[in-house]
């Protein structure tokens, strides 16, 4: 634009106009915004609570149109998938609550993102976090069901976690699974409390205050269910940059 | 008392003074206190916080009037022991703020008190509880700075985990190791959060929350840093009655 | 194994891998698991709630297939209890949503567990309690209904109370009735809040909070409406091992 | 004035300007300021925490040139009460922190006013109270040290209880104390939580929610340590009018 | 029995073992309960909430056979009322929940029980404290929807607030209306915090700790939407007793 | 600059290269900052709690440097006020911790900042407030102790109350005071809860959350003892531009 | 009426007996309710959540016949707006939630309202109050689902943020945006937490917290979800009085 | 050990008693044992909160037998660094209230980590970060004061923000930093609420209920003040392994 006020095709009062008009995406955030794109390249999410079938599907139609090969619909329920799956090739996952449109990339990541839950009530949020790794490229390796309670069904899987690039530990009570496996491991580990339990469990926060204060060292946390966001970090993990 | 009505040495209307002045005691609560003797016949117990030195000494010298011959004095902070110590033969426990007057009786449980914590700054709460229990005639085993982040050091002392009678599990910050102890254990864990943390720890909650929570079987709570109450507990149980 | 090695039936790479494959159960887990067989040895247990029956038929049918006599359901609603009850013989306890399989084992504990409610509305609470103490292998005596704000009530049973081994004291609202009984009794009394009440009560937190704060020795206290667990941990104590 | 208005003596305008000028005294907070006066007519109350021994002095100084002649000084320190009675003929109660200026009335109040607590490190509270009923001309018994777990303590108090015309009871902890009073007794009973306790006491929380969940009718609960407003609330209550 | 005892007529064994088999009731308890049987004679109250019509209705039958008049169900649903109405004569007050069954009896109380609320929403608890009070004898007064954004309303009836023995203030929101009665007012108020409200009320919070917190002497506190519980503790205060 | 380009005398390059270099000062936040100067041009504010009297001293003679003729340091501690007032020219407010440096402005706003305070010990916030909005150019008129328990006192000042241009209600314990101005007034209410209080008003929280909950329309709140947050918003308010 | 009195034509008992009836009216609060006539004049509020369509229709028509204009309902369900428009011309704005009957008014205040939300699920409770703030005769601007998480979307409206006279900021989750906004804007800023989120969101204690604790200076803060509220305060900044 | 066996050198009795005692390392243990000598090898850390200087040094003489080159000690006060610098080559940063003894490493990681604060109260915790990751060889970047409220400081970082390998944000109050610079960046963002604030940020709990509820992507959060574990962390991810 610039080259053209220097060479008088723009005038000097339209381009302060064009610039005012969009004066953050022409100059700082279109690096942010190329950026961005890098990192959500591969899929797009639509956030599926709270939002109609027919908005979903147009919403995922614009996507599609723009170019976007793969999109992610989360928190979305058997009764709109059926909706959406009438009009897009959807790919539901029920156990996340999950719906994929598009091919799941080729994994590209660094190394393994390892999902491992306390128990069998927390598998919907770990599913929500192991699709969602797969959707952005991360190969995934489940673990469920591998609460500090039964030690040795945990210790069974030591080398899993000793490989692992990065782990998400899914756990709903008291929460003391992330710090087990925080002390085992010597990779970074995204904690997700959840909801699963009663009583003083009060939601997750009983396990949401136990991850935070972790006495094992490496240990982060997303909020309580995020399975989405858990997946995210990790996949901005094993796809570190220099 | 009916005898002497009986006989005629006791007039009806006297008796029935007599019946209403100690209405309890002579029927139904006799029996609760002889119960209670029997129960904290061994020691009797001064909880020291908030009570001034000279009113400990006076308290503790009409026990001993009374022929108690074990006295424990619980929070007892090293200058109001100093005072004490002038007074009367006490032996102080630093560690866990603890006086004790009188011989330490032997034990006389079922089995062994294991007392465990997490971290190093759990000590003050764990002799506390340790010393307790000596008074109330258990004998215990110590096992400090075993939390589950560095889980080997726990492993490595699973012998005294599975021999034990009762088992005091100590921790602040997110109290994993009452869940994790819980799971290895097959006796009663009696689990005492600590306000050892900071932060979100929020005075010990989160420890309290999770220990409420947990996961294993067989595990019981009470109050924060209440090293005192677990002990008198586990003492029951290691002198359970047919 | 180690005779195989020294005999040579087994290579020394073939061990090493067969050790590394269940390094925990080989060695230490071993005991860990015989000894939870001893102590789950009389029945195991199935959380019903968040489980399909279908998901429970399948878990109970494998359990009996190992050998299982006795199998316990908690929280199961009496819809579930319906299907299931057509596929296996299933004894249902509606009044604590409880389902057995297979026979009630004969008491073995050392004394009776004695269950006192404050009110009508814990009963649930109190059968969910109750049933799996019988369940194993306790001799249990229920008191309901005798709340601190009719004491008459409660000190009509003062004998059950000083004669049992260990007490479940279960009260919703303010909960004062696990220290009035700890008051009384001479044994371990464990303390279930319940979320009976309203308002203030804030789900059983004020039952919760009353009770880890009481003021009589000898009272421990499990999660909000945790019956199972109340139970488990007294059966611990009424078999407590040497 | 209106009769001067009639009379001519006063013009309309200037009748109005008054009338605006002090609306609601002249006409209808007349009336609330002769009964406050008639309600607060025994004592007036200073509240002396956050005012400087100066102030304080000043303000009563100014009450006695209005004609009081007994002034309250609550939340007052033995610093401040010490500066104060240097200058004034102050009747300084340490164990409640407050100081009297001029003669304790007569008690005129329809019976007795019982002020029992559970332990003895409630006694600062309930002298608070104590001697602020008595203050406004109440007679009152004063039952300490009657906690819950040691119910014959407290029952061996049952007479107190059940001819009393209005109960103070003072807890903290677990609270329990006002259920069993609440229970015992046929008058209102106004419940004071304490802060007296530590960790899952949350400075008097649990004994607050306990006492406002009470399962007896007829109690009804003040702030954590406020020891004047329910003797305040008992004085109304034992004066009560027609 | 101590007389038949000195006539002979009575074994001291068998005056032992009747003394024991009801330890309570033949000495402090006897007592306790004829107070209760003067303070409750009026009615007898059953709360509703959680029972089914049938249990209900069996309940109130044993009352009626008993010789009970007059008998009160609160928290009743307008479905397990018409079921009741079925069998029992039942006189069904819809805005506050309640049931009555038998006459209301006169008026003894000292005085009027005034009865406000903020706002309409508050009426349903402002009905149960008003009829529970007139079930227990009490003349009652109603002002209703007097919040404080309008204190022009509120004032309106500053002759009720004045002249009342004993005042219910019932509000939900920020509570308000229990401080500015309390100042208003020379007789003991009681507040009641409903969970009116929305967002940061949190069910009543709001409310019940501002009224906690009232700056206007005289105020207590009772549950959040306990109109029952205000009304007894107001009919006690309006029947005070010598 | 794009003139210079036309004009040739800036190259392309070099005028991206000064665009990416301030990017959003260039463009849109220069409006920004200018906006702001005149919103802060009046004075510039020093928050003092956690610094030094060293860097207090030295960040305002920077300011000074700059031109700034006035300054406001908030939360200045006596002590820090008498070592900044030897080096530099200030003006210490000692009743809301505030420190001055330079004129206060000739008041340019468009009608009077009313500050009412519920009671004495709410002062020191309402100074913070009237001492902020008087740096900001405002025409300030306080009220204080004029809490809801003496309604008179309130109402007296009803002429202030009602031709105020905005009003900052400052209130601890239950904070009913906003509701009430909220309810008289009919311009924007700030209210400020403050920390005043003891037990159930946890730090004043029940204040906060009375004053989020208030039934009068018109009111917004701020954080707790933020005197300052609420002077500045008023002092927008009272500056509001077209 | 003291003309009256000057006259003869009413006796002083009489205008004695007048002046008590009505107080309050006649004198101070005459001036408050034509104040109040005036802020309200535009636009009566009925708040429909926990009416029935019947009670709207009843107090609308009430309204109506004092010669009302414009009516707002807020809290107005399809299924009741539906039966309320079968009876009164109501124009129902499904986004908000809100039932308009009669006019809009003409816009009046000094400058336009800007409503920023962070979110699409924010939407509801911004109708709420865009449209509540139009009723209030204010031009109103609306710029939607400009979260900080896409600075740019935020950032392309800066010219609104900076020539708006007043800004209601709209955000669940964290809350963020109300301090973006605040650091930009030199207007008031209205923060408007909604109940947007999950887990520990905490049905919008986080966006609330957050808000009250906005390092931006100007911004004040409303109840969880009150748009309502928002928008009046709004109207009110915008219509500020000399 | 088991050639050994093989080989005749060892009986099967003596490798099974080996294998008993030291169960875990030898087989599952000695693996994470050495991995996590890999991981802590640059450094070892030592808390130094609770701990003596004498304790301190103790440890680190031990450590520094052991061969351990660098060591750091975390919340270390002046006063201790005095007394522990006395005795060893202690290297203090007062800012960070960190201790290091030995050289830093060289950092070898794979990029940068980016240290952003909000405010400069922030700092402490934000240099106990950034010493932290430097200590364990990574290349540090701070930008201190670039709140949200000041945009323009923020966006003037955009390019370090957009070319970091992990970010650190570092924020008291709102929080808000978290999501603006999670928004912007396209790498793992670690957040660390601070106790910067007062009233209703409530220790941090404000912040820390912010950050949890990001709504950008790619932001996981640790305990409040925690700026050690968000540097441990980070180092994690910039030494990622496959």
């Amino acid at each position: 634009m610039l080259e053209q006020v220097q060479g008088g095709a723009l005038s000097v009062d339209e381009a302060v106009k064009r610039l005012r008009a969009e004066p953050f995406e022409d100059i700082g955030f279109a690096r942010v915004d190329s950026h961005r794109a890098i990192r959500n390249g591969i899929a797009e999410v639509i956030y599926g609570a709270g939002k109609t079938p027919e908005q979903i599907v147009a919403i995922a139609e614009k996507m599609r149109e723009r170019g976007q090969k793969t999109i992610l619909i989360t928190r979305l329920s058997p009764e709109k998938a059926a909706v959406i799956g009438g009009q897009l090739p959807l790919d539901y996952r029920k156990d996340g609550g999950l719906g994929v449109i598009g091919e799941l990339p080729e994994p590209d990541g660094i190394g393994v993102v390892l999902v491992i839950t306390a128990g069998t009530s927390d598998i919907p949020v770990a599913e929500e976090a192991a699709v969602t790794a797969e959707i952005f490229g991360n190969r995934v390796k489940r673990v469920y069901d591998a609460g500090v309670a039964g030690l040795h069904r945990l210790l069974a899987n030591i080398d899993d976690i000793m490989s692992a690039t990065v782990i998400i530990v899914i756990a709903g009570m008291e929460g003391a699974l992330a710090s087990v496996v925080g002390g085992l491991a010597d990779c970074p580990v995204i904690a997700v409390p959840t909801s699963v339990g009663y009583g003083a469990s009060f939601g997750g926060l009983a396990a949401l205050l136990a991850m935070l204060n972790s006495c094992a060292g490496g240990v982060s946390v997303v909020n309580i269910d995020n399975g989405f966001g858990a997946a995210y970090q990790a996949s901005l993990i094993n796809h570190v940059k220099s």
